[in-house]
């Protein structure tokens, strides 16, 4: 077996070139493709999420493109606390993609563990891939560097061949990622390349996805560094009008009262002018100008008018939701019969393409 | 997490005396008691593996001890030659099964690739064991250095694992194994042990389950070396009698005309002796006396009658089967019905204390 994991910044280029191509096609023909999305249900989403992955979710989904949104709910049980509430961590995730605008008469919303034949293809796919590929995958070297575990698990280990499961089973041709992930997907291709030409080379099973790199630009937290739940820096969606405006007033910003859009030499002040932009759906240039010599408190102000704007209606669609926990399990049940669906009919073709159908 | 998967003289010697204890249980009340055996579908079954430990899956069977057979297809893939003629592979193990009267009408014979809600236990599990105890199984350590593969795939890595899948997903208390498999079972029963520790803490879902230690004797094949089909040193169940006779005119002796039972000092010879005993369901001893002076031919000539004899039925019996592929095929499908309702069930329970029942 060999491997071809490695991202250099020429992988990377490559990478976006063909993005902004598939975004060509998708735009010519959106019911060619098919988008596999997900997220872990680690907490509350937030607005790093939000302009990073999830608008664009919604994007695609009101172009027309098929797209099935995984919660990834045996990828948190490492960690005791989430894994003690689960349900309600899967729940409050449901309610944040209602809440947004996934709608669940167009997309799929479910658990993976709620979908059997979608996690028995992890034991053929473990045939085709390594222990030394395995080990070799920077994301998991990287996971297993944060861990806060005392060793790694053998869950954690084969995580990016259980992801290629979880895109492969639905047989998606898209799948948004940031760069980081690209070896994530790389293995998602070599699994699928590596399953046809073994058992299935007269009549492929398997499509090899491709990455659909985020544009999006990184909004930092409230204190300037990476936008996180855990350091109590991020705004999340459900977050109410009043919670917005006291995180905002203690963001970071620097003393130069005139405002401007420089993300190298201002960072903090810049994240905000372009949160407010992303928000108003205008230019952060435009933005930092119209405020001018207002300083951190105008910017500010300006800042939390328009995420409260921006976030108004969702607020109130999450929590009409929310008052309505029944709905939110009636959504996940009917997702995850149709993910049933689609995952039996491909272990089926898994199977016989494999001579196990006796 | 800590590990105790070694296994000194101590450990199977405690192992022996606990195994002889069960016995006595299971003649007191079968009923009590659920096993899980079975094979990987990697050819004929012969003659060692029926004494070794097919016979006593029938004998357990016959007390009234509920039994699974498991057919393990999925640990076969890394074997091109089986994998490209899976479903012979599979077909003729059931036809061995059935020979030698594993009865499908009292025990479930199945193949674990047709059963997901077995397979996605995988996932859980794999969260309950460190990558560094899947490195010192000394099983896996010893696939890996007799693997005629280049590299470790991940699927043989996660071997002992999947096995506990196998074992746990009908709450089996029982498995006979050989002394070499103690320490994957090891690894099943720390797996039952963690999932109820950790999930289960007021209802345990998995008996921790118990070896059942093989007290059948060594049997060397027709050359003195380990008898494998492999080799070409194995008497296959399927074999004919002509072929019986010819394989074993062949197998290897000694010059000493006089017959005795004397397996550290004469071990082809006592090999012999003692498959004439077995095949008679008498004492080597005396098969030996009765031979006396008559030197390696009357042993072969004695060997060859008891084996035909002992086989003719479980021959006769392949042969009625085989001829009705259909029968096989059903014996899988209901088998494989029944492993999945005992799976879908206890994937319940599994959701259900973990949590992720939504």
């Amino acid at each position: 077996m060999s491997t071809s994991t490695s991202t250099d910044a020429l992988g990377t280029s490559t990478a976006q070139a063909r993005s902004a191509e598939l975004e060509q096609l998708i735009r010519k023909d959106p019911s060619r493709f098919r988008v596999l999305t997900g997220d872990r249900p680690t907490g509350r989403l937030h607005l790093g999420h939000y302009f990073g992955t999830l608008h664009n979710r919604v994007r695609l989904q009101d172009l027309g493109v098929e797209t099935l949104v995984l919660v990834a709910d045996y990828q948190v049980l490492t960690d005791r606390d989430i894994a003690e509430n689960l349900k309600e961590y899967v729940e409050e995730l449901v309610l944040d993609y209602l809440a947004i605008g996934i709608d669940p008469e167009r997309s799929t919303i479910f658990t993976h563990s709620a979908v059997p034949a979608l996690n028995q293809l992890l034991l053929p796919f473990l045939s085709l891939v390594s222990v030394s590929e395995l080990n070799r995958n920077p994301t998991v070297k990287d996971e297993i560097a944060h861990s806060r575990q005392a060793s790694v698990s053998g869950l954690m280990f084969t995580y990016p061949v259980h992801q290629a499961a979880d895109i492969l089973f639905c047989k998606a041709d898209l799948v948004p990622v940031g760069q980081d992930q690209l070896p994530h997907l790389e293995i998602t291709r070599t699994v699928a390349r590596r399953f046809n030409e073994r058992y299935a080379k007269d009549r492929p099973v398997f499509p090899e996805p491709e990455a659909l790199l985020s544009t999006a630009p990184l909004l930092l937290g409230t204190d300037g560094g990476k936008m996180s739940k855990s350091r109590g820096n991020a705004i999340s969606l459900s977050a109410d009008a009043d919670e917005t405006a006291r995180l905002l007033r203690g963001a970071k910003t620097d003393a130069d009262r005139r405002i401007t859009y420089d993300p190298a030499h201002r960072p903090e002040v810049s994240s905000l002018v372009l949160l407010a932009a992303l928000c108003e759906e205008t230019d952060p240039l435009q933005v930092a100008e119209e405020i001018g010599d207002g300083g951190g408190a105008a910017l500010k102000r300006r800042v939390t008018e328009a995420v409260n704007t921006r976030l108004a209606p969702i607020r109130a669609r999450r929590a009409e939701f929310a008052a309505d926990r029944a709905l939110v399990r009636d959504v996940l049940r009917s997702g995850n019969a149709r993910a049933n669906e689609i995952a039996e009919r491909t272990l089926r073709e898994v199977r016989e393409s494999m001579g196990a159908a006796y």
